[in-house]
């Protein structure tokens, strides 16, 4: 990625407009943390995390709740190319499965108290009733034969991920990006490389659990698909038409639609985190509004988030995605806006520390 | 720490029978595992969490509910010596921080929905109603001139925590290590430089935010300390008995406690984790039942939780205590616990993976 990205085209055709961090409400939440009733700097990043959130949200007084992940899925041509140890028509399957409250996100957001949004950005297949309708089309067109959506599905996936926000998590405290979609992290992996200058070998790996020669075949399509689509790397828009997903260019929308409304934004695994190095290339602003969650075990997840300027809270080894890593970060996030809010300071508790 | 702890005096006057481990439900849970609605071992370290708890709790379904922090309080008559940068005093107005809600251990639990249990095992001064009494002495005596406490005060303190436990968290699904005393960076740095062969200087380090001219008076102080009782190592009583405090022989009896239940005990920073050295000293097989939960900054705390042979979940740089660790991390073995019972196994959900 570049320091002073240059996508003309894509920032007049997407509309979004992402205030400046409210530096003054970050002063005023760190003078708060030298008077609760702790010594200083003793909750170490918490503190950081509260003050972070604090200038995001321009208040002395950061909250979460109420907190939102969004699990937006949709299907990709390029499953067809034997790239992931799943079928295609897992991805609705699993929304199925999420929707009735027995994924691993449904079980994370219930056990973190958050809401759930499950959006059907193009899933291929049937889709159950109380999945929120953003769909774009039914699955993208296979990337290894072709760009894998046009110009305007680009640019209505983006769009119809920005609607959601504003219908559905306009007075969110927190986003957390999620998604399903099997094939995804082959497009994620085509993104990635295209905008961290890394070679695609660099950032390929396992996926939902692949052996060693699927990887290479997956590499080997990714460079393909490079090769046949010629996507402009400084041009977002293009590189999502080449060789995105529909579900990662609805996490941009969600992305830019949640930092132009001062909520923070929590990045998940390999995919979500594509999705952050898209939106961030359209709009440089919006890395001040992002959070990390976890480090995937994506090898390309690294760079991403290196690229992105942000640090990962746990390392567990985690490759699930569907918002999974970004609901346990939650929990985190919370905890630092509690101790700041809630905590005495030394002169409510009626205790002179010195 | 040796392998193989000889203290036959301290296993014979502290009655506490460990469970062994049950692997039987260790491998029930990592079977089911298998079958949940993800790619085989996606979750991480989250599923070695939940079969660990399995395997402490003797069932395939491990729950953390309801949590609970014990945070244990006592004064230290080394604080007299100039160790720490607070008075005595602020144990007991902390004390009544976390009684009336303010304290940063109540906004964390209150957060996390974890229960405190706040407990005078030696306040010095005035204690707040509602506070648990296990009080053993006003405050140890000064370990610089000579032993902190009688060898009849450790044993009470180990047993006093023991009650609180038998008393107030018998049906805890998990309880967390949490404590207050001005000067006990002190005796948790004599405890971990005699058991886990260190110098006192390698694990002596500025507690609640000394300057370094103080580190060098509290390390004088603590080899002081060790020259004039001569604690045998190889005798965690001994131990507990020259140099230790009240809270933290009732934090040796809470772990003892807790694991002859099959109740996971989640560490916290330095001082539950001398705590937790001088419980594994007295039974090994607590080792068991020991999860970790931050990495302080404290010097001393990777010596400990190398000999513990337990991970921490994350390091945020806190150095706060009260068991705020254990509260954010019991937050995440509750993730855990709860990702790996509340999920649906691909039969459930009439899912065909292959």
């Amino acid at each position: 990625m570049t320091d002073a990205p240059d996508a003309p085209d894509a920032a007049a055709e997407i509309d979004v407009s992402i205030p400046h961090l409210d530096d003054d409400a970050r002063e005023a939440a760190q003078e708060r943390q030298q008077h609760l009733t702790k010594p200083p700097g003793s909750l170490g990043r918490l503190e950081t995390m509260a003050a972070d959130i604090a200038a995001m949200q321009a208040t002395p007084q950061p909250a979460v709740d109420p907190a939102v992940v969004a699990t937006l899925a949709a299907d990709h041509g390029v499953a067809s190319e034997g790239v992931s140890a799943y079928p295609q028509s897992v991805t609705g399957a699993m929304v199925e499965a999420v929707d009735a409250g027995g994924a691993a996100i449904s079980a994370l957001a219930a056990a973190g108290d958050i809401e759930t949004l499950v959006v059907d950005m193009g899933i291929a297949g049937d889709v159950p009733d109380g999945v929120i309708d953003a769909h774009v089309a039914d699955g993208t067109a296979n990337m290894a034969d072709g760009p894998a959506m046009t110009a305007a599905q680009a640019r209505e996936s983006i769009r119809n991920g920005q609607r959601v926000v504003a219908d559905h998590a306009a007075d969110a405290g927190i986003v957390g990006l999620g998604e399903m979609g099997i094939g995804n992290t082959t497009a994620s992996a085509a993104i990635t490389a295209l905008l961290t200058d890394r070679s695609v070998a660099a950032v390929t790996g396992h996926g939902t659990g692949i052996d060693e020669a699927t990887r290479q075949r997956k590499i080997e399509t990714i460079e393909h698909a490079i090769a046949v689509s010629e996507p402009d790397p400084d041009d977002p828009l293009d590189v999502l038409r080449c060789v995105g997903g529909f579900e990662i260019g609805g996490l941009v929308g969600v992305t830019l639609e949640a930092a132009s409304r001062r909520v923070p934004v929590v990045v998940d695994g390999f995919i979500a985190s594509a999705a952050a190095l898209l939106a961030v290339e359209i709009e440089p602003r919006v890395a001040d509004y992002l959070l990390g969650s976890h480090a995937s075990v994506e090898p390309g997840h690294a760079a991403q988030l290196d690229a992105l300027g942000i640090k990962p809270c746990f390392d567990y080894g985690m490759r699930l995605g569907e918002g999974t890593g970004a609901a346990l970060a939650i929990g985190i996030y919370r905890a630092a806006c509690t101790a700041h809010t809630e905590m005495a300071t030394f002169e409510e508790a009626g205790i002179k520390p010195e």
